[in-house]
């Protein structure tokens, strides 16, 4: 198979950088366009990152020599690419039409930003619990009057430590009523620069702007269903969510307590349905799929940050210490990388699912 | 008025040693009697701890000179001190007939470690709340036939972060009928050395061992009654607690969600209860009694472990983030100086307490 | 004695809230104006720094409801003090012409910034070094036409914690040919919000710009005479410096390697001149002026930031590690809190030394 | 070709559990022997390291089954390997008398442990500098009469930071007469647990107890000769070494200065002496030797820790900042894996080099 040749719009950010790291050498997408603000326009990639670069690894070699477009030139991207990943940060208005340009230039994108989070007809997919959420691209199309293009978008990195660990147990038949969850999220999750060092030694920071909004929030729509075309919110669960900043790099811890709707299933049968847990980007085998999706820890002082987050490369969400909730009915722990699972890793995977659902 | 002389038995380890730096030109207490293990006594307590003093000041001189006794030998201690701070750590049994020798032997005891803070006629402290469990001793003192003797202890570090203001809310008439708390808790509170510093560097660990027990049921002590001359527990609030290390020096941060028996106050009407909080060791005007014993910062990202754990000379509790809860009624952020207020501070202002009241 | 009216402009910075920190309270001196940028002027200093007040302490009562003016408003400066502390942060042109134009309102300057350094009729102290670099101010107000107006500043904060200790072996007849520094500089050094946290976490960075310079040639200045009105460098000790940055708040450390011109005092001597060594400030009283100035730690491991950077209220040099040399004479490690020692606590104890000499 | 069987000894603790994880899956190289004390000895790896497995990847599936056996049964690990990697830690004399043991069985062995790094016949390898010192081999099992054992050792881990691009230069025909250098070293060069984390949270540590002498030594033994069946010392370099400990994982940073004997290359010739450089290793194809051996990077602020440790998968020296000493000829920043390259990597190496060579 041919591989698609794929853009990164924002591509010089701490985002857009993650997303050429992680594609180098994807089986399915070649980057053949590295787009960003004027400033950066008509210099190398390597040229444009040097000196902010900051992922762990080298710049790969088919970026590093790439001339980097202009973010505004759509027709450009299009001759040099047929999918878009947007990493942009600019206004959300701003944003929702570059991207609804790229869109109506017959190129489907794929967005870490989230001016399109509540649109009626975008999906926002974490692949393991919506991928059924494809179904509303049809009518987003339809709307729009676009033919190839699309938009789909992704959740904020928050809530990707915990809400598949939790649907896995709405999907197994124990609907759940409703959750208080307090998160420990690494600095990375700001981009960068981030945090300043000085309030990140020898200290947290107990708030995150808008943080608990998006984690209270964004998972009714994951939850939700389509009805008319458009996404209706599932009702529940009532969430309360706590965002902590703490000095780890990368990777999101959530200590969870949640309360079922009815009866609650017993630890044991937690854990297994944890570990039986396959959804359609395992079933399907795209390439970034993790399998198992989620991976149960016995030691009783895990999930870690730094040993967890790099499970499943990255991918996977790692829970433990699930024990009885002495107010609601149980507890846990859980783990995810917040840049690969929570930004471009979980965008990757979305796009594999359109692609492999014959939307791209 | 004389000072009275006081020993401290445990002395050589982190909590000893913060007695020392604490007790260091008390207006009340004059450290007279410094004791450990076999190991260290005879030598002079600045040689005792040499290579292992950890706190941020230098050895007080006038502790520095003390011959370290046996903490075995209560006789000796007896002639040397009035009262005594007990932060020895061995195994619990060993520490209750310890404590019980020296009270046997007239010597009041105001103790760190947990063995007798469930045994029926002895007060767990935290006495901004129930300073009333003062009236005790006199029971104590017949249930065990010592005249002068007593045994006080103070509860653990991790609560003392946020329950005097779910009390300060109690006392006001909003009694609460359930509460969700995640700890962020600082190394110190594990002794020295601790957390290896390798578990500690971009990493947190979701475990610590035995306190989310103590924090769900010392609390019902603490807010207990006295009837028929031994502690009831209260029957409430139902606690859930999740306890984190990280990486802080000192200051535990807990995050809470809480839910009122009944009606819940407006956040002002609740702000202004924790800042017109006022109990007895402020009204007795205790040395280390801080006053205000509660202060809310109205910035939205405080309290934070190094810029707020030294309010109130450690004493105080800082109180942040008042907001609604979607599930339970509110919740909001809590700050206090684990091995201050959490430990030797908190154990010293029992013992203000209980000569104030005419118990030592 | 009346308090003189100090002002400081660029006060809205951390080097700013740090003098405004440290002049509260201060016996000679009282805090009546605060200037910074025009985009801060008119608003009441707590609201002016509200969201990016970094020090740990609150901010003083003072200040807080201070005017904030506008630093390029030299007349409305002139009416509200007597005395100003500089630490603007421009580029160097502007902040030469702006503390000039201050000097020659008669209003006499010390300045953090780096832009006058080099400047041949402004002296740069280290009052324990050099107090007598004061003698220039008659030359310079000569050169200037000025009549109460100067201009004096302070060197980079990394070169505090080892030359106060050197200057002392030079002085007491052991001059010294040649020294390899290594630094490990904290974050605070670099301003707010200085280093990202995801640079400083479970990392160091083996560079700081423009730092290793200053460390090597500043000295030289600071060493140097007064010849015909002007400062004449002095021509040793040849320099090199290794700078790092390091995940500390607060207190720069360096290791030293030092040679001697000719002969090399034993290590005994060195310590008992270092425990004796008394200069103007300390013979003067100055009230910023540690005393010691230098602390000697006999244990093999000290200083260490975070238990040694407040010795002698942050403005003391402790010393640590003193031994023989494979390559060179002798070795020592050496430290000093930045933003005190090396910031605006260095300042301040310039201003004294220039008052209690007559020149204020 | 069939793999040779290995066994580790001081299998449960750090140096012994990387061991395990780098071996797994080595194409030369099958673990089929696992001991550790009498205390684990009995019982499945996996369990025995159960609660202190300390590396970031899982247990590897082949070992964790296998029977730890006891150290001291060396009739059992003949029977069982047919190479044996030395991580025990015992006092010197203990090791000695073991690791001789194990070779005069038949079992040659290649040791982490530095009771052997002063045996006049024991070669100590860092193998791209001395690969030559295989040769003493012979001598070794003359003097011993041992027919297939043989010992052999790695140095310290805080030299080779440093000592292989100093090699460079020194082979390339640029003697160096003396080096001032000062390391901030990682916490897991101490075992586990190693440092406190209170002590490594804004702090730095100026002191690692032996690690001075080791830097300054052991080079000359590295760059001897055999004269005699023994070793001879190097005459030189004369090296200061300061060695401090950082709040870092993993990789040691050393800042050097240095000397020549003669003239000095310049900046230019030595970086490309540094890229060209190939040693034995790399001619060999050894599986674990890094292919460059020396990376430089031109950024200004590099190598990092945790941005460059990892290079050559944790085998390769990473070098930066070369520039001119105002005091001797060059300075730079160099970095390497104090895990890998430092300790299990390189004797792993070592084992190669030995194989290649011959000798197993």
């Amino acid at each position: 198979m041919d591989k698609m040749r794929v853009g990164v719009i924002g591509a010089t950010g701490m985002v857009g950088q993650n997303y050429v790291q992680l594609l180098q050498g994807h089986p399915w997408f070649q980057v053949t366009h590295l787009a960003a603000s004027p400033r950066s326009a008509g210099k190398a990639y390597a040229e444009a990152v040097a000196g902010r670069w900051v992922m762990d690894q080298e710049i790969p070699g088919e970026a590093a020599g790439l001339i980097v477009a202009d973010a505004g030139d759509v027709d450009g991207a299009r001759k040099a690419c047929d999918l878009v990943f947007s990493a942009v940060s600019m206004d959300k208005q701003a944003v929702r039409e570059l991207e609804e340009r790229y869109a109506a230039h017959d190129l489907p994108i794929v967005s870490n930003n989230s001016a399109h989070r509540w649109t009626k007809d975008v999906p926002m997919f974490i692949p393991e619990i919506n991928a059924g959420h494809a179904d509303i691209i049809p009518f987003q199309r339809k709307n729009r009057g676009w033919k190839k293009g699309l938009i789909a978008v992704k959740p904020n990195c928050s809530l990707q430590s915990y809400l598949t660990p939790v649907y896995a147990l709405i999907e197994a038949g124990y609907p759940v009523a409703s959750m208080i969850i307090t998160t420990l999220q690494a600095v990375s999750g700001a981009g960068y620069p981030g945090p300043a060092s000085i309030d990140m030694i020898d200290n947290i920071i107990p708030f995150i702007g808008g943080e608990e909004e998006k984690s209270e929030q964004e998972p009714l729509k994951i939850l939700g269903t389509i009805q008319g075309g458009e996404f209706v919110n599932s009702a529940g669960p009532a969430i309360s969510a706590h965002c902590n900043r703490v000095p780890v790099t990368d990777g999101h811890t959530a200590c969870v307590s949640l309360k079922f709707e009815e009866k609650s299933p017993a630890p044991d049968e937690i854990i297994e349905i944890w570990r039986a847990f396959r959804a359609e980007p395992q079933e399907l085998g795209l390439p970034s799929a993790p399998d198992p999706a989620i991976i149960y820890r016995e030691e009783q002082d895990r999930p870690q940050p730094r040993r967890d987050r790099d499970a499943g490369r990255g991918m996977a969400v790692t829970v433990g210490r699930l024990r009885e909730c002495p107010v609601f009915d149980i507890r846990f722990a859980a783990l995810s990388h917040n840049t690969n699972r929570g930004a471009a890793g979980g965008a990757i995977l979305s796009a594999e699912l359109l692609k492999a659902k014959g939307y791209l």
